[in-house]
């Protein structure tokens, strides 16, 4: 039993009948990031991989520019939150005030959001320029991601529940994979690993995310400097756009030997 | 082509090689939800049916108890927003101020949060009580029901980029469906219907998802008074707990015949 799983009562139901049993569950859990005591986001996730989550997702939701902006991070030692669902950050002393107090905010879930679609592409684009030198896979590589990574997925097959992120060489070896009910806090745990690595830009690596490739996929993926994003599902328009704004390569319904690219063009 | 989808250039890239061609996505863009001119929530969401989105949000998150509390709710028309990516509501007088204010809150994605899981449910069961009355599908009934929503649901078919809500009654009849990118949002729709039909509670449907059943559709669905929650895919940790604990049915992993029923026992 793995701590992203649990089992929970249940009843199979058939047409030839109903029947007690037991079935495992994905875990699902808040997990609240702060900054120096002060609240920047709760997400919903599946516990395990925390402070990469955390670490992961001041990164690419523009909080902090890299690991040097993090002194101390840790789950926070509460009685009252007995299942560490708390991490608390403490910024490197040169982060500017403005960073510092991104909690007054307080809408981190939107700082990626306006009103009009291309003015928060233009806007993310200022801090997150086009990129320019893409790692350009051969399509025989693609087409091998999927299957390395469900080799890795070892939750998705119990429970069906969980998504999965990767990252994966230009020769498409698979070098980290992360799972978790949210496909973005699955993106920002990789993300995030390779952060507290010191391992950032990622400009050399492809993302592959088990389900579709949403705008906020394409972001975080971008402001991590990842020049190819491969999903076994479909982009929305809106991920499309980005990444033809960007210079991306979106490499989607990779499956079966196939796939088709939206962004960039090569 | 409906609204919900455009088409962007793409190429096809198969073993035989790569051909230009074009593909219809799934239309993703943010609509700002707002009480008296001050913004609540930014939603990534699929143009389509907003005014119910809006609605419908209003009341899952709970700043609303029913359709009197609308005084009145459309897009703005405003020459910076020419995709009409915003929608304002007019609280009837008798709202509290509270609620009213509750945009100073501000981080609404996270109200249904909190550190503990255990807390953030034994919350919501305060504003939303265990269901006493639930209605009682027959299996053959359920088994039926994806189907028939798949029947409803076109653009799904099309782009494979859009997850379904639909209401059925307890013979299985579909009285509403919706679709968007996000399932919180196809959910949110369903539910706005009914709240602009004056409708609310929705206390003998059977609520029907296209994917998965986290813990935050099932606490829309029992803000909504929804005894009955079906999900092709899989239910998380939370939402089984939440189920057990209020009462509500998750019939989940309904497929080809057979389910999993989770949460209230029958």
């Amino acid at each position: 039993m793995s701590h992203s799983t649990t089992t929970v009562d249940i009843a199979r139901v058939t047409r030839e009948g109903t029947h007690p049993t037991s079935d495992v569950v994905a875990r699902e859990e808040p997990l609240e990031i702060r900054i120096e005591g002060r609240s920047v986001a709760i997400t919903m996730r599946t516990p395990g991989h925390d402070t990469e989550l955390a670490a992961g997702f001041l990164f690419t939701e523009g909080v902090i520019d890299g690991p040097d902006d993090i002194q101390a991070m840790a789950h926070v030692d509460d009685p009252a939150d007995p299942r560490g669902n708390t991490v608390d950050t403490v910024l490197a002393p040169g982060v500017p005030a403005g960073r510092r107090h991104a909690a007054d905010r307080a809408l981190f879930a939107s700082s990626s959001c306006g009103v009009c679609g291309k003015e928060t592409i233009d806007r993310l684009l200022v801090k997150a320029p086009r990129i320019t030198q893409p790692i350009e896979p051969a399509p025989a590589v693609l087409f091998a991601l999927p299957e390395r990574l469900r080799k890795h997925q070892a939750v998705f097959e119990q429970t069906g529940g969980l998504h999965a992120a990767a990252l994966f060489d230009a020769d498409g070896h698979l070098e980290v994979s992360r799972e978790d009910i949210g496909r973005h806090n699955a993106v920002d745990k990789v993300i995030g690993w390779r952060l507290q690595r010191d391992e950032v830009p990622i400009d050399d690596r492809i993302l592959l995310v088990s389900g579709r490739a949403g705008f906020e996929i394409i972001q975080k993926a971008l402001v991590a400097r990842i020049s190819v994003v491969a999903a076994v599902g479909a982009p929305s328009s809106m991920a499309v756009q980005l990444a033809e704004e960007s210079g991306m390569l979106i490499v989607g319904f990779l499956r079966d030997g196939r796939y088709n690219q939206y962004g960039r063009t090569r």
